[in-house]
């Protein structure tokens, strides 16, 4: 697939220098006609039958594989969520803590994560974001590290395998700015989670949960079809793997485009990626302060001059679509692989005036 | 609206006589042609914007509106969620019960209640589906009463006004089989769940939560945008209310569907409803054993002579859609105001032969 055919893909491209996939990526036309059809069909021949919940068993596992192939790992250790606040809800709720213990995290964490961690009643300990201060910041009443692969402020990619440490504590990562921007590894994880509509440019509700070791978190959010079987009174058997994890009921049409959207992506995904985000930082440089260290991300956060929504709104006239980070007076470029020079010059102009 | 009117706007209908609205109600043209037009927009437009946000918080403010109309309550005692799993799911980590709690259900519940009843910790004393057994069951340690308003099993109505008496535990309502199929009356719950994709034939994964008072439960799922304000390690303000309990994000297409869907319904709704369930009884009363108490629901569950999971195969074959209640011998029709007598005569022709 040439860049020309890839970024075809993308009606929103044709119109704006759409550069905000860290808040939604961009739909791809395969993703809407999908989910479209999917609707087509619902509305002429019902929601109902032994074929219709077999053809949503289907996608749900054609999705599965498709989230494991992107994170490197296989189906079984993969949960189908709708969102990384679902995911972090899941493994919290999971892990029992109380108020004599303490998960250790950054300042510069999405409330998706943070909300969960507040809400699990542990100690949540604040640390600046960077390996060292995290490490630091462990007791031995630390029962979570949890933090983000790439943080959504400033574009920082944390180091994870400095921070998962034999016999440490286990390391839940909110993988929403990094899950198809850049390569992951888990072995650096024990859970992991995935907004797929972000950079696997997914319709809205579609995400993931990586989990390292399903049988050792308990499942405290049990959504029905995640089961094996169940009592009356409520008791049951978990699926097999991840599985049990698995967020919830979603409907064909959602999974048809999820299903639709994880074809889209070139085998030079990541290359396209950051070759966009080295080139976006280049013709900023000049013109303000970047914060986003160089190699760390797709994410290029930087401090303009003046207000960061005026420049945000004034952007956004000249069909230029980036977004604030509120209260830190930075303004974020998001870089995928269909992120043309074009886009980055019109951003660039957008700068000088 | 006439009966020819309201139920032209089902193509579903045209197809079969789809009697499955327990399961999935029947989709209106307008809710899939608004999800649809949705999509289109955010595949030219993108997802990203002041504008687009407010867009969706309009969205979400019109369909709390709505739900709230046909609860018979204010919006600001409705939260909304992707389903009725999610609201019990909402409630019953909010209680913070433990195993020295009770909470008491009956035999004859859905997954997505007593899932999270078990999940909770506290012991689940399951009683007979009656109200009797039910008040039978509680002593001083039982903290909640959590039953649905009419069972998806049998269709039995629950009496809730004798179930929550002054001084007793409060009542959890799975709203699943009622909310839209019967009036309610929410002076006898203190939550109640509504599940959009049934009888109020809304687009997947739409749903939301009543919430008698909002500030004695805790909030133990927070999601985005449900604060008014939070920190950095996760503590926050709750909004005023129930959209507190909010349980996540929902993208533009699925509330477009999703608020067109609560136009569709006509004022006779449930009359039109109630008729259809009377008239399907007349129709199988001579050729089976109707379970469903006369005047109860709009569900029809029935006894079958032979195989269930057969019968409801060879119906579908003739174009008529109901379905098997697994592990208790059982077929059920949902009978919706867009009932047809022709539909209910196709069920019965169906049945002999």
């Amino acid at each position: 697939m040439t860049f020309e055919e890839a970024r075809a893909q993308f009606p929103v491209l044709e119109r704006f220098a759409y550069l905000n996939a860290g808040s939604n990526g961009p739909l791809p036309r395969a993703a809407v006609a999908a989910a479209q059809a999917r609707l087509e069909r619902d509305l002429a021949e019902g929601r109902s039958g032994m074929a219709w919940v077999e053809e949503i068993r289907e996608m749900r596992e054609r999705i599965r594989s498709g989230i494991a192939a992107v994170l490197g790992t296989t189906a079984e250790l993969v949960a189908l969520t709708d969102s990384t606040t679902r995911g972090c809800q899941i493994v919290l709720a999971g892990l029992g803590l109380g108020a004599e213990d303490e998960v250790v995290t950054t300042d510069q964490e999405h409330f998706g994560l943070t909300g969960p961690l507040h809400a699990s009643g542990a100690r949540v300990v604040v640390a600046e974001a960077n390996e060292e201060a995290l490490l630091a910041a462990v007791t031995p009443r630390t029962r979570l590290i949890a933090v983000s692969h790439i943080l959504w402020t400033t574009g920082r990619r944390l180091d994870l395998a400095r921070l998962r440490r034999p016999g440490g504590p286990p390391l839940l990562v909110d993988g929403a700015q990094s899950a198809g921007a850049i390569p992951v590894d888990l072995a650096v994880a024990d859970w992991y989670t995935v907004s797929a509509q972000k950079w696997l440019c997914s319709v809205d509700q579609s995400g993931a949960l990586y989990v390292r070791d399903p049988e050792r978190l308990r499942v405290q959010l049990p959504s029905m079809f995640a089961q094996l079987s169940h009592e009356v009174d409520g008791s049951f058997v978990p699926k097999d793997g991840a599985r049990r994890f698995d967020a919830g009921w979603s409907g064909g049409p959602l999974l048809a485009g999820f299903a639709a959207a994880l074809g889209v992506h070139p085998e030079w995904r990541y290359e396209g990626a950051a070759a966009a985000a080295a080139r976006c930082r280049e013709l900023l440089e000049p013109l303000v302060e970047v914060v986003t260290l160089p190699g760390h991300s797709t994410l290029v956060a930087f401090r303009p001059v003046g207000n960061p929504s005026e420049l945000v709104a004034t952007l956004g006239e000249r069909g230029v679509v980036v977004r604030e980070i509120p209260g830190r007076h930075l303004v974020r470029a998001s870089c995928g692989w269909w992120t043309s020079d074009d886009d980055l010059r019109r951003l660039a102009d957008g700068l000088t005036g």
